[in-house]
């Protein structure tokens, strides 16, 4: 029996490409080989995922010329040195520009093994197969790839569009808890911004998606690439509506970077970020206090923060986030609320009101973590 | 008085992009300055290039936040982790999106300050003020940016077209005579390929061209440039005849890397590269015995190596042209001459004579560079 396949399309012109979503997938190897231009396959993955699922993916190409590369795994390793290990990898089969190279994993993998596809031999073609919910939902659609700095998140990189991206619902399974968690922060992200009647069906469904309901996972995730993908398509080098997919992410890359790239999940400080930017919308005047309260309960309900974590001064915090990528002439641009479902990019407020709520909506490590699941 | 300019475009359609060429045009601020877009400037030099014309450069971008950073000179820094002092730069600064990276150097300076510029945030403007000769008639002009690998040349990198190229040949007054003459093995470069006319030009001016004749590097270098967008122009991402440019480089590229970089300069890699190219293309019976001559004799004539250096075997150079990045599944793709100023791609010659040819023509290092002025 063929597995079921939902696939979307992100319409980029001729670089427009699917999504193919289902349970089971990974053994559709025709979805997968027909994005494939030559006959060297290179698969980037990860300590933790390799195990699971590569012979999956070897099996998908088989008669191909394949070769793999494993990765350290965590957010720490998303590092310029850690990516010269896929150029070596690539060089030292020989692998010319027609080969492809394909991300097996999560967030990490595929933002490593996309800038490496970008920049080997000036650009080489890749696939993404996304195996942590944060992935499915957000970093596996749209092109950005990139690597860290010391000094800030995802500074070095490129726009380079997959030719396909493919997603097995069945990955899932294996997905520790906390990291379905910070999935499901990107998900609440978009019904936030752009899609209230998502946001009511995630309150409606957060239980069954908690305890993993296939179907209510495979809605979730496809809603969430409709989503993107809509996004994606219409500014795809994020000169204007893109930048709302940066919700939370100036407070989030804040705290990561501030902790230490793995201390949080990027899901996480996105959760916090998400709850500083509808309180400071709040007091501005942007949003009801009744729908920052939705919001929090449901951040909570997913088992995420919504608090930075007390360790991390205000003027760090402050100054982690100026260099964010959406800065411009030392202002803080940041993603805020009009209402549950509309957003703006905007550095019109009171620097004063962004200070008092970084302030105020810090708490302990200890208090932070009472709703969550064993964070380690 | 203001000095005068010549100015060519590169026509890249809404990337379109001008070459301005003139003696004393870098005292030219507004040429600069209209390609600035934010107020962030950051110049990118080498420790060679910094003392003669740093001051200069700051000059012309008074009035902007201006930074600089200085790289070791020489190919063997073109490293990724060379580049990353320059990422290391920018955030220290924290230069946001709207920054402009100048690359004020070589070939080596254009090539690493484009590809910071082409990842840094996922893109932001750069300018190239190119003061060798390599990098103003040849790499300065096309966007091609990158690093090296230590299994192959210019491996890392990106497409990533300039704002604007500004060239002050009042810079090559202090160029040293061995990177004159391997300047000049691109301008050659350009007769063999495209311009049959401009070969007999340099036959007739190549004593005024080392001796430094004003009006003739102009000249030179204006044909070149010319030559080069035309090029570029028709074939951005080098998906066809842009590839003819490569005449040379894959020989060329072999000996560099064999070698460690450094060892020779590319344009002396390419000089010895481009006669063999032409020595096959005359086995293959594609060119007159009388045309090698003359290419062989031009390239001498320049103070030029016209052979590859002996100490490198023949499997070595062999295997080191097999990752070129024109190479297709093993076989090795090479820019060959029909006739002077008439270049194909090709992969259609019997192997065996192009292991007679890399076996035929080397030398020693002593008898190379007798033609030389003090190679070290």
């Amino acid at each position: 029996m063929r597995p079921s396949v939902q696939t979307l399309t992100v319409d980029l012109g001729e670089r427009s490409y699917p999504i193919h979503i289902g349970s089971g997938v990974l053994a559709r190897a025709e979805l997968l080989r027909a994005h494939v231009a030559g006959r060297q396959v290179m698969i980037v993955s990860n300590e933790t995922v390799a195990p699971l699922y590569m012979q999956r993916t070897l099996a998908a190409f088989a008669g191909f010329q394949c070769a793999s590369v494993i990765l350290p795994d965590g957010e720490q390793y998303k590092r310029l040195d850690v990516l010269n290990s896929i150029f070596d990898a690539l060089l030292e089969k020989q692998f010319d520009r027609r080969c492809t190279v394909v991300a097996l994993g999560g967030g990490v993998v595929g933002d490593m093994a996309g800038f490496a596809a970008a920049c080997y031999q000036r650009g080489v073609p890749f696939i993404q197969i996304p195996t942590t919910l944060l992935a499915q939902v957000d970093s596996s659609v749209g092109g950005k790839t990139g690597v860290n700095h010391p000094l800030g998140k995802n500074m070095i990189g490129a726009f380079h569009q997959p030719n396909c991206v493919l997603i097995d619902t069945d990955t899932l399974a294996t997905l520790p808890d906390r990291e379905l968690s910070a999935g499901i922060a990107e998900i609440i992200k978009y019904g936030l911004i752009r899609d209230r009647q998502f946001f009511a069906w995630l309150e409606a469904h957060m239980d069954a998606l908690l305890a993993r309901d296939p179907a209510v996972l495979a809605e979730a995730i496809e809603r969430s690439c409709r989503n993107k993908a809509d996004v994606v398509a219409a500014d795809e080098k994020e000169s204007g509506v893109r930048a709302l997919l940066n919700l939370g992410h100036t407070f989030g890359h804040a705290i990561e970077t501030g902790l230490g790239y793995g201390a949080w999940l990027h899901g996480e400080g996105v959760a916090a970020g998400m709850v500083m930017a509808a309180e400071l919308s709040r007091r501005l005047g942007w949003l009801e206090a009744a729908l920052l309260a939705r919001i929090e309960t449901l951040t909570r309900r997913a088992r995420l923060p919504v608090r930075a974590p007390a360790q991390l001064e205000v003027d760090t915090l402050l100054r982690l986030m100026a260099v964010d990528k959406k800065a411009q002439a030392g202002k803080i641009r940041l993603v805020l609320l009009k209402s549950l479902g509309e957003a703006v990019v905007s550095d019109d407020y009171n620097p004063a009101l962004l200070r008092a709520v970084l302030r105020d909506f810090r708490a302990d490590e200890t208090l932070l973590w009472r709703y969550g699941d064993g964070h380690g």
